[in-house]
């Protein structure tokens, strides 16, 4: 009998999930629903799609769908599962039902809106000139009311934030972006580093920190009272754009009695099964395993949607396939040139952690040129492998390497021996991966 | 008792091991002799340092040794070893010896000359004007000589042959470099990536391949004839220099009774033993094994020298200290901007390997710029990773990743797991590393 593999939502992880559906059973009916009008694509690319440094960024057209014999119905959207008859409610044209054998919730997640005071309007929506990230459809309003902006305030400097003030700058608009921790990016980088990082943005960027948005007053000519400290200041701008984190879409999944982890998202296992039979579940509506740690988390990471993808669609079409016993979470971003990386979870979720950080050129001490790089590695007690951190070119590919490293459990005292590539014009005798990892395990006289 | 160690040769092996030696054991007396006039010096950057990219070519200085307690006789050279009463004869300022508790031969190599009609001088001398590239010496030598120069033959597509021609063309020199093999590069590259990479070079640069060299006439004017073939060619130069290969240096040791392998190196075991006690070899005169193959080779790599200065001089000290069982050889290069790099023995003298290849760019097809990236990487039959090659950016902190796996016996269906760092201007979502491990693994049926 033909099965019928549903899947609500085409980001990263329900459309990687169609793909790989139809790729593992090419009998069955795949049938994506999208509650948006575009078909999939990358969210991490939204920034630059406001910067026009990107002009398209859907990855996998409605044409693709088609061609690959996936069913797409945009426009589209669940709004409640019969587990016992297995039927899919949904509202498109019409209102209408569908069968499943097996279903993929990848309902994604939402821009949080915290609670602040003249954000909104009447009708609960927030105001004329008052934004968030985190669809095309957002995208493009950004960009079209920019246009006619000379000042903006971004509120929170984790990465949308901080991408979005760049793309914003790079416009000419005049940002000042505020955070209410200590710290920039406080889910991607220890404090150490992150302080040092932030030094290093301040030359391009009006940062403040320990800033909190207390109340917005006016429409379109905003002015926010902000609080440092006891100090408070008010910040006039013609744009707000909220950049204050995603909280995980899980209302049809919660309905039908899937389980809910402690961070808001959809428990999942190994397989991508949810705690009901034949529902499976991926990408940034799930909280999985964090492999350091063991404690379940919401990643945010396209990488990981498209690994859930993988795994929930392969086992819906009767394949077999696991996501490995927990997330390493290797990220990178690119700010005003400057490339940063890590991976594995910050370091105070660690508890017991040592670590090596070392800084120095990517190139060796005689050579002109070359970057600098500032790269710290965390060995756990029994000296494996369990993050790094860097600032600098090469960043990303150095995480890559530690990524392996931890998907392997090796050792520092191993990691240590590889033999890394030497050339003047390319890299210096010792990788500064190495001497980062040395300088840890000299931490535990090794 | 004060422990005398003592080390022939200052290069990376010998100096490094010299280096170990003191920090383990800081109450012996070290003592490295050293037949040049320099202390510890990059031969990798001698290309550099005729181009003037690099303006010295020191890595530790007499000063250095001094600071460090280690005496360091320089133009000093080791004639005869008497093993039954551990005693070294050398020529310095006059003829002495000295005695040792664990001797390090680290004697190097010395560039290969061919047997070429008209090469020498009747003093068996090369003529004036025809030099090879190993020494500082013989680097200022073609840094003095060029500036009167025009026109230089280069003898060998080797990476030393090929990054001074790159050198010497930056000066203004027309440059002919000649291989008698099909390929360049050719115990760098497999065949296919090497003809990918010939072509890019082509554009900067006069190479011919198949093309032997069979006689030279002329003196500083050379007429060199060249076969291609059955056709012969004559190619006028006032330089030629001869990047035909190196031979260890191992007359010392050979003496002595040290086991000499078939590529002519000193044989050595995990500890760098040679099979006389108390004597120790590293860097370039001595033969280990190739982790994949099992095979006995030189590897002329200045990391893996440092790597047995490393484990020798910790060894002599008392210390206990292995190499892994076998080298990975990850070595890169940047030739006229064009990055390479590699881990592993060619695939000829693997046997029965298959591979996965693709090219493809290093940022995400939407985003503008990046690099072309062409990745081969290498399985066995039990789909353990076993070597890789690529051409292209980041080439060589995917070599890294890869030098890893490799050293961790990591499996194809392992490696493809990496969580891999994704942001559109860094990286695309799947590394073209992930993308040619997953082609290689599609060949199993998997």
């Amino acid at each position: 009998m033909t099965r019928n593999i549903v899947v609500v939502g085409c980001g990263a992880g329900g459309g990687t999930a169609a793909q790989f559906a139809k790729k593992t059973d090419r009998e069955a009916n795949v049938i994506v629903l999208e509650k948006g009008k575009f078909p999939q694509y990358s969210k991490c690319a939204l920034p630059y799609l406001i910067s026009g440094k990107v002009r398209d960024v859907v990855e996998f057209s409605e044409k693709w769908f088609e061609r690959a014999g996936i069913e797409l119905l945009l426009e589209t959207e669940a709004i409640r599962i019969d587990k016992e008859k297995k039927l899919l409610y949904f509202i498109g044209k019409k209102e209408e039902k569908i069968r499943y054998d097996s279903l993929i919730i990848a309902s994604g997640a939402k821009a949080r809106i915290p609670r602040i005071e003249g954000i909104k309007t009447k009708n609960n929506k927030l105001k004329r000139g008052i934004f968030v990230l985190r669809t095309i459809e957002d995208a493009m309003a950004i960009k079209s009311y920019m246009e006619k902006s000379k000042k903006a305030l971004i509120v929170g400097a984790g990465l949308i934030g901080l991408e979005l003030a760049e793309a914003l700058q790079s416009k000419g608009i005049d940002v000042t972006v505020i955070e209410i921790f200590p710290n920039i990016l406080p889910s991607f980088l220890d404090p150490d580093l992150s302080s040092l990082l932030l030094e290093k943005l301040k030359n391009y960027l009006d940062i403040r920190t320990d800033c909190k948005l207390v109340k917005v007053k006016g429409n379109q000519r905003f002015r926010s009272t902000v609080k440092i400290g006891e100090k408070e200041e008010e910040i006039v701008s013609d744009m707000i754009i909220l950049c204050t984190g995603i909280s995980p879409e899980v209302s049809l999944a919660r309905e039908v009695g899937c389980r809910i982890g402690e961070k808001g998202g959809i428990i999942i296992n190994r397989r991508c099964e949810t705690t009901i039979k034949n529902i499976y579940a991926a990408g940034d509506c799930t909280e999985y395993r964090d492999m350091v740690t063991g404690r379940y988390l919401i990643t945010g990471l396209g990488s990981t949607a498209v690994k859930q993808g993988i795994v929930a669609g392969i086992n819906t079409a009767n394949g077999y396939a696991e996501l490995p016993e927990g997330f390493i979470q290797t990220r990178t971003a690119k700010l005003f040139g400057i490339e940063i990386a890590a991976a594995g979870p910050i370091s105070k979720l660690m508890g017991d952690v040592t670590y090596g950080k070392y800084k120095g050129k990517t190139l060796p001490h005689y050579y002109p040129g070359g970057g600098e790089i500032v790269i710290k590695v965390m060995i756990d007690k029994e000296e494996k492998i369990v993050g790094m951190q860097a600032i600098g070119d090469g960043a990303a590919l150095r995480a890559n390497t530690v990524a392996l490293a931890m998907l392997s459990k090796t050792k520092a005292s191993d990691f240590r021996k590889i033999e890394t590539a030497y050339a003047p014009p390319i890299a210096p005798a010792l990788d500064p991966l190495i001497i980062a990892c040395e300088i840890a395990l000299k931490k535990y006289g090794k």
